[in-house]
């Protein structure tokens, strides 16, 4: 087997991810090197049999065996590396957020497209066996014209105020999948944004100058509505549904279980939670997205989840924020 | 419209369902008399406008302008009582069980057969919405050959064991509605049963020479294979289901509930118990059946629920105690 | 059983509802009159026993024996009739929608409040178990305080092109009962709605002035969110769900189906349709509502669904569709 | 990482998947060597980078590094190869069925017993998530104390009838998986088996002396009554379910899918297939149990899924035989 020639740059916890995928899981990937700050990072490398270790990240970019780079590192990293890798002519996978602003997502649109080289934002849920089929229910026209999408998205908890401080907020770091979501599904452009917040999670999430609590109205391009509810917290676990309605049917997921076990008692019947968090909930899905990209660059094949995906979830959270603040519906240009 | 006139015999819990059904939901009937030993069950009739109202039965049954009887007297008064009304050119909608074993069973049979009336066993299972939907598909030959019929049929609490000593036995008072549905759903006869039973549920009943746990295994002339499993107490309420697979397909029916609310907290989440017990589960079953006999009866039709069905179940029921008493398979004559 | 003598005025296709569960299925009140234009009103309230039938409704209005007054007829009629019940000094259930202006409506609330009267107007899903269910939940403190609640409601078909130019339009005929059941259930007052509407099902209900297709942001002095999505037509039924999430939990409701049954075929697992509309879905909640408003007038107790929470729905209705026109959100006064 | 050096013993289907998930998914072990006739066995092991491939099995089974042996050849080699496997002191996990008869796994108890090695018998049902849960649920004491036990175990297709000649026959093939897995739920031994069984889903199955279709009664020795239901053909998919009801509520699984995607069209709602057959119904639980038997030969912890596990099931395969062939109930000694 032909191997791609793979580097993970940064091994925090979505790193180590994608690492095991790649060492474990496809076979059609050979990790040759990876590159970390952390202790943890490395020893969890060093373990899965990583033989070239950096702490200076460009090592991995530039070395020359190399022929695809996968960049978990720090969102404020993305921009220069993926300077670093397209100048080097390494395909990129890199983690969400792309970047937080519309200048500097075009700055990186530019370079891809004038490097020739492929690169993937990890939209991972765009993988996920449930979103995936209820994607391809609708672009087999099974619901016929998309009229109404629901997407409910809430969290098991809210983040550590501190990284709420630097998460670009609500819209930018937990919505922006919703927003990558409902593209996905209808099939075309977002062309308006309302959106009503508030805080009632948590009054520190206030005083940070964020919300926590979210009622998002979309208008599509083709005519469809689309309404997006987020919370930061759900006591009964990470809740993750989508349906979607059109002229002919509707095509609906639900939450996903460890197991189907129910319990009856003289109280009436119970089941558990769902599972706790992205990591549990979209395990298939880091995995299927790598697959995909790996697909992409070998077989020279178009990417799901480009940088013009990347460019259009950002203008809407952009929006977004802006409709709060004005309260008024805003126009995605 | 020309309305069946009609007298109940018998105003305890299931007669005053049935004149309720007849005064306010059937108005293809109308309740001419009523006879009662009780002061509650005349003081019922009375509210509900009923005229004629009397202590002894036979004027009832007897009455010159009642064209059918309602039976809902005790268990050992069906044969004399059916003996009047035959007698008499009377019509008979009799309350299970019919009588408690095959010879008496067989009388009224003859009795029924000569006088050329219609008598219809309360066999109110097979009017219920849920099992209907079963017995049509099949019936349609949407499951194709039926394999494996399955019931599950559990109450939510033991009868006073007073009750028990005089019900006939777990068998012949709660079984018998499985081992009629199972005749109903798999359209073919029962040829062979095995019976394994347990006290499990309370000593007493075990005292009173009763069983409480059973598990029942029958063969039916077309191949099919059935299990019945039945307990007196289910804390979780009244457990009602059943599945039949076939060649094509299968068919299966869960609980009723009253609403479909669900409740989702830190734990996990909870639905209700369902319909307390047959009163509850079955309401629409006992409307159901009465309409039908009322219409069979004015429009000359046959009868779904026959004496002959009442002595299948009841030859069953009998079979099933030998079987537990030999541990062993019995065949049904 | 001393009963409320009532009159019913209108024998549409909701008076003959009322008028079935008045005569059957509540016994504390008695129908001593009705009047209807029409024949087969007329031949419907003859076969249920009603013995005084008219053509003017004055003379059930001021029908001296007569309590309470159950007005069914035509909306334009509300206001005269009203006036003359209070006047008359009689009890009163309005059919929705009460008046279509904020002005008449204004004028409603002066008489009763004036003459002493009870006035119920016909919210009849507040009296739907499922909602009724959820609405206890929510009032016992289960969920915590209110942050988001979701009604889904859709209609199988849409009303012919005749009617929607006479019936005030989707927001005052559909969304009302929604507007109504978001105030019933978070128990705040809406201060705040954008609705973002198309034409999506049918051309000549935009040619007719109408939307068919909405998605309404509510916000509540509470704090809560809400959002409602409509459309005048789901091809797999009559779609009737709500949730409420909140700092404790989520309460929640889906569909009510006339059986349980699912049947399992070579492509996967069925069910059939839900209960096809209203009359089915909501059978029971018609027959709660009218015993409740029976009951509060007996034991003179207060009213559930009052002329305010009429006014208020009939001003969110109002201010939905200025949202729509203005493509802004409109404050409710 | 102190690993487990182990070797594998045959790459058909099932080896294939211990090999993949011994490499890429439990990183306790390292597999030194591995043995197979098949050409695509040993290309399988290749690319997954095992260094010793052998045609003759015994260089595995007495390789000096190998610590453990992952038996998965064909049933009648089991016999030598755990001989020479104990007399080399290897500890083993073995495919079921681990013997065909009473006699043979008898004589295997004898030799793990006296060589002091540790033996795990393939019961990877035991390991999925699902019934793993159920039997936390009854071993807790959560439904009290347990009453009926009801498994719903039918395969999607039957096996080539050249197979079938040579299985053993459905109860030792098949039902062997849910005749251990009515004793892990239950916690108590079988003492009394009754059979029904019939050919309705091949002629041909008959002609080869085989059932296709049967229900199965258990008697425990702790009261609990069983009941097991197979059939060889469910045209709707695996089918693998499991209820236990006990004095004090009920533990229940259903099926598994791929995902959580209901469709809704003019018909009513819809649901695909669950998953297609045991590789991916139960793919968790093959690597569970693997990453189990490692951890309890590193660790010297007891085994789950013993010889005695293995010799229980077997007798009650016999027994059910039996009880079909004689149509009488059977005791287990």
């Amino acid at each position: 087997m032909n191997q791609l020639k793979v580097g993970v740059v940064g091994l925090g916890r979505i790193g180590q991810v994608h690492l095991e995928n790649l060492v474990y899981r496809i076979p059609m990937a050979k990790v040759i090197a990876a590159s970390t700050p952390s202790d943890t990072g490395y020893a969890f490398a060093q373990n899965l049999g990583v033989k070239e270790l950096y702490k200076d990240s460009l090592n991995v970019i530039n070395h020359p065996d190399v022929e695809a780079i996968i960049l978990c590192s720090p969102t404020d990293t993305h921009l220069p590396f993926i300077k670093a890798a397209t100048k080097a002519g390494k395909h990129i996978f890199c983690e969400k957020p792309l970047e937080l602003t519309v200048k500097k997502i075009e700055q990186i649109r530019q370079m891809v497209a004038q490097s020739g080289v492929k690169l993937q934002v990890g939209f991972n849920r765009r993988f996920d066996p449930n979103f995936a089929a209820v994607q391809q229910q609708v672009s087999k026209g099974k619901i016929g014209e998309p009229h109404i999408l629901k997407i409910t998205s809430r969290d098991p908890a809210p983040p550590p105020i501190k990284f709420i401080k630097v998460s670009g907020g609500l819209f930018m770091d937990m919505t922006i999948h919703d927003f990558d979501m409902a593209r996905f599904i209808v099939g075309s452009e977002v062309i308006e944004v309302f959106a009503k917040a508030a805080v009632r999670v948590d009054e520190a999430i206030g005083e940070a100058g964020d919300i926590d609590t979210a009622v998002i109205t979309l208008k599509f391009a083709n005519g469809c509505l689309a309404v997006i509810d987020n919370s930061r917290k759900a006591v009964y676990g990470y809740d993750q549904r989508l349906e979607i309605f059109g002229s002919k049917g509707m095509s609906k997921i639900g939450n996903s279980y460890a197991d189907t076990q129910q319990f009856y008692d003289k109280k009436g019947s119970h089941r558990g939670l769902p599972f706790n968090f992205f990591m549990d909930r979209y395990t298939e899905s880091y995995c299927n997205e790598m697959r995909a990209f790996i697909a992409s660059v070998k077989n020279n094949k178009p990417i799901l989840g480009t940088v013009d995906d990347a460019l259009m979830a950002t203008k809407i959270a952009i929006a977004a924020n802006e409709s709060v603040k004005k309260n008024k519906p805003i126009r995605i240009r």
